[in-house]
């Protein structure tokens, strides 16, 4: 624990002198640091009281974080991470996503199209297994090795498709465990408000505090067309997050990279944060632009450009934190003293000294072919629902011709569920915006990798980016589901026989994409991960277990404290009120309130907290985590970070990196007050 | 000049072993490097040869170069130069950017609103004079006595407006020169080709070798309405380039930074460039959707458009130099080499060596207000030529009521006669456009500064920036230039009685501009130039005046020869032929050749060359320079640089670098067999 406060150091150049809440860490539910939190804050969480929180949490597949909070299945998450669901069910003429919903019966609950629901019900450490079959394997060997490992664990543990089974790696590689889910792909749309309060300040105020945003929308999980009956759920605090108070978040942090090498950084700063950067501010450009064509544009991309400024703010504030030459140094001087410790200890170095050389030049190796592994085998070139529909198909009726342990992860048969949800869809698909995504990164692939680049050529021909956009999105059928159901259940034999122009070009691109994706997982990735596993184990050594895992969309539990902090010489209060949403109001987009407020504010008591801070450890993939307290009773909901916890991917200064939450109070209030949701009420707070 | 070639030698650590022709250097014609030209070449430039390329030589005001090319006033320059003027001249109907434009007989050249042609009559070292006016001082007493002296110098030399004169700033303050030049404002366009030859790739082949582009213009200047009678102009080659041939390439390179501290360097790279890129890259997404909407929005938005994506990937190219690692610790052992050898004299070190660690915390403060610096003070935040032309009227008749040397710099005497020229330009203004442009930037200046920043919310109120630009876009009658002229002439009393909102934009904003520019201009540009005099200085002592001073769109010398280089490997010859454009068409933009074209295909020697490359040293700014050989005889027009010269911002890669400027054989062709050119023929080569 000392080495860790040593390690964790240098991060510490950046923290006020006032800093005293050192409350870092994306801690899993197995290795949560129980005696830390008792003597900081005197309540150690028992081992009963960390099953009950993680079985009351959930995650939403592809990115978010959510809780159960009834016994009937209720789902509480952001509107955010419930924003595709409500724009999927929105049409021209009905848009939720402006008008907000609420289904007044529970026969008006209405089914998302394509979200799926997950419950961590058990883990198992699993690293003894897989390391035993990559033992003294390197490369291609190695990868194979643990591919097959990996895909015989998670097969052997899912007994139905209502179980999902990952094998999740931890500590860099230095843990494996086998996560199992119980997985609910019947998900329903209960409530959501307007989009104007649920991101009030829209993109201007995103990532800052103080805040006033009502970010919430309710889901239920079915099962057997009912709702389904949960034991494990939180319940609701009564007072709400106070001030000082003992807050933990539950929840799905995607990811972090707080124990990078010197080498990673550096690609990570020169590299990869500007080339994706620069490629979301052209996108931002072209959507924000789009919309200006009219009403009808304007809805359908409202959650593509919210994705990508989103995104851009994000990245730009882990990029600034990476330029910050002082912190920059503090994490190269972290990673130095990894390797000086390592280097020491000959019997260590002879081991792991080696590690970070070879990184380093697998990094090299990524660098240079980045735009060919971003370009062809991720599909960045191709960017259109229709296209992704067509590559799984094309790529999926081809893999499902091999052994589960042979095939690309995302066919594997635990992973089949959640991509048929997704590939039958009903969800709509606009050819409008379609073409010009399309087009976009058409233009971008050939910018990028050069108008005479052989493969460009091969799949440009003599048309231009838009032209052949247009043709292939006008000619393919394949919006329809039923299509793409038919095509899927029959095989390989019928994709093959179908001459769609979206399948073709699937097609035409499906060899240069598999060398280049054998590339990375044959060449590059295995001398990665390997590596990373070396120095991962180095760090155990040195360290002990007594350090948190990088984040990886697996369930964390962060401990902190509800807390202002200091900006710019002014402290900043840790909450917020209605009064100060009515203050900030200005009658126009994003700080417009809608309707029902401006109708309700007569009956809302102004002085109720709103929004509110707390030094929880989080990041991108939280959204929509319960801020719970002791008592494990929901005190809030988790919706952004500030600024400055954006360099929180690469490490956490605790004098100012803050979480952002709704207070539970301020649920309440507007589902009471605002939206006559009393219903959902009486199902958060029985007998109340 | 071995000294030189020491500080130099970092740079070449980039060079392969092929390296040969250090032909680096755009040197001012009073100190061109004659023996070391003689010693590679054999040929020594005399003093008369100077005189003579100086005075065939022409500046296009606000950025490019152009050469004086018959007795008539006939001017060549590139397309992309004219540009502005052309698509000025274009109308909804009638596109000449798209269609092209000759003028048959003399009658029918049409004269460019905005075209301002300076010549280079005389120069004269005016270092004592400055020096002395500013001796002892420090800060704003530094900044007035310089801005005085200069103001004072510029209003002596000027005996009318058809002069212009300019005292420039020579190796970063080491010198001061008084620049006489001739101005010509009666600029006609005579020819342009279609835009689809002119600028044939398009973005893609932008900055690229091979390249296929007749990207010329020729213009005529007129004085008394007549074609003005020239006794310095250049004569055309028979042969045109041939490969090793001596080449020379005289013009108005824009600016370089090959002399920055290691300070300025990391501002560049951390700071400066990564911003202006994402700016840039979204304002190009926003542009090309914009273009989308339909014939006309693409036409008016074409010339934005290149603009915009010719900054980008000039940008990218300047910036990818300075991630390079090994450069850029090149460039800072550059520095540290002077620093150190300053260092080991005592007598120069008490006399120059606290100017680097001035320069540093100057360029802190730079960076610390560099948003306030670029949205109020420059007006970034206010992207619209209506708004422009607001702040000129509103600022211009406040400083005029100033002596001459009192007002700010763009509002002296010498610089009014340009002014006036754009202010009362019939040149069309786009209120669709506008309204996008300035949406965006009132955006940006929310996003960069804050939604709660005082300024945004004194600009913005309640409105939304669109609601904003579209007001007053909508209201402002300033697209009048008759307005635009009455106002300018009633003075100060008559625009502050119009109530147009444009206007009333520009005042409410003045108060705040004129700070940030006094803090710019009093507290932190002068220590930075100070300090630059300084180093300036100290690199004098040290290496002589046997170097050249960056680029300041001054007139400048290079010299070099026609010379292939090599690129991943592969040997890239300099020339390329008609055949090559037909082989690279496809036959849709920006790879489609105009009818034209096709039509006199069986007319032309497709042997002849097209496009060449060559070792001269040259940056923006240096398009349309002639390349001229010995002779001084025409032997290609310049309008690109490779890549590979992008990084020649920072440092000369002699093994790589290379201009691209169309061939004078291919300039004859196109014009006799393509265009039917023959009064331009005849022109250029009278008597042949």
């Amino acid at each position: 624990m000392h080495t860790q406060l040593r390690f964790g150091a240098a991060i510490l150049v950046l923290a006020t002198a006032q800093a005293g809440y050192a409350d870092e860490g994306m801690w899993t539910f197995d290795n949560f640091p129980k005696e830390r939190v008792k003597k900081a804050y005197g309540f150690e969480p028992s081992g009963a009281w960390l099953d009950q929180v993680r079985l009351g949490s959930a995650r939403i597949a592809g990115g978010c974080s959510a809780s159960f909070v009834s016994a009937a299945g209720l789902v509480m998450t952001n509107h955010h991470c419930a924003h595709s669901c409500i724009q999927q069910l929105s049409t021209k003429d009905k848009d939720i996503v402006k008008a907000g919903f609420y289904a007044a019966t529970p026969e008006a609950e209405v089914r998302c199209p394509e979200l799926e629901i997950n419950q961590l019900v058990a883990m198992a450490d699993v690293t003894a297994q897989v390391n035993a079959a990559t033992k003294g394997k390197e490369g291609a060997a190695y990868a194979e090795a643990q591919k097959a490992a990996t895909a015989r664990i998670e097969k052997e543990c899912q007994a139905s498709d209502a179980l999902r089974c990952d094998v999740v790696s931890l500590y860099g590689g230095g843990q494996y465990h086998l996560y199992r889910y119980q997985r609910y792909q019947d998900v329903r749309l209960v409530f959501a408000p307007e989009l104007a309060i649920a991101f009030f300040g829209g993109d201007p105020d995103n990532f800052m505090f103080p805040r006033y945003d009502l970010d919430v929308s309710f889901l239920r999980v079915y099962q057997g067309d009912k709702p389904a009956k949960l034991e494990h759920y939180f319940k609701w605090s009564a007072a709400g997050a106070k001030e000082g108070e003992l807050t933990f978040v539950s929840g799905h942090p995607g990811g972090t990279d707080r124990q990078l090498t010197a080498a990673e950084l550096e690609y990570e700063r020169d590299v990869a944060l500007p080339e994706r950067l620069l490629t979301l501010a052209q996108l931002r450009g072209l959507l924000t632009q789009f919309q200006e064509r009219g009403a009808e544009e304007r809805r359908i991309a409202t959650h593509d450009l919210f994705g990508v400024e989103n995104g851009y703010k994000a990245l730009r504030g882990r990029w600034s934190a990476l330029l910050d030459k002082a912190f920059f140094a503090s994490k190269l001087a972290e990673d130095n003293a990894l390797r000086s410790q390592v280097a020491k200890d000959p019997a260590r170095q002879q081991k792991y000294g080696a590690a970070w050389e070879q990184l380093a030049k697998a990094v090299a190796e990524q660098k240079k072919y980045r735009l060919q592994l971003r370009y062809v085998a991720s599909g960045a070139g191709f960017s259109s629902k229709l296209f992704a529909h067509a590559r799984t198909l094309v790529q999926g009726t081809e893999e499902l011709t091999r052994p589960n342990d042979k095939r690309f992860e995302e066919y594997r048969d635990t992973d089949l569920p959640q991509l048929q949800q997704r590939l039958f869809s009903k969800a709509p698909i606009y050819p409008g915006l379609e073409v010009e995504k399309l087009t976009f990164s058409l233009t971008k692939l050939r910018e990028e990798l050069g108008a005479d680049d052989a493969f460009v050529k091969k799949v440009l021909g003599a048309e231009s980016p838009r032209e052949l956009a247009t043709r292939l999105v006008q000619g393919s059928k394949l919006a329809d589901p039923e299509l793409r159901k038919k095509l899927w259940q029959g095989g390989k034999a019928a994709v093959v026989a179908d001459k769609d122009p979206m399948l073709e070009l699937a097609r035409l691109v499906d060899a240069d994409s598999r060398l280049w994706r054998k590339k990375w997982e044959e060449e590059i990735e295995p001398v990665q991960k390997k590596a990373a596993e070396q120095i991962a184990k180095a760090r155990f050594e040195v360290l002990g277990t007594s350090h948190y895992p990088d984040a990886t969309s697996t369930l964390r539990l962060s401990y902190g404290a509800v807390v202002g902090y200091e900006e710019n010489g002014k402290k900043i209060k840790p909450f917020t009120t209605f009064a100060g949403a009515f203050e900030r109001e200005t009658g126009r987009d994003p700080f417009a309130l809608p309707a029902s407020w401006l109708k309700a504010k007569p009956n809302l008591d102004l002085g109720t907290p709103f929004n509110f801070c707390s030094s929880n450890d989080i990041i991108g993939g939280n959204s929509g985590s319960p801020v719970i307290n002791k008592n494990a009773e929901i005190v809030g909901l988790i919706f952004d970070g500030n600024l400055q916890s954006l360099g929180g991917e690469y490490g956490f200064d605790a004098s100012v990196n803050r979480a952002v939450a709704v207070h539970s109070q301020a649920l309440l209030l507007a589902l009471d007050k605002i939206y006559g949701a009393q219903r959902l009420v009486t199902e958060l707070r029985p007998g109340k």
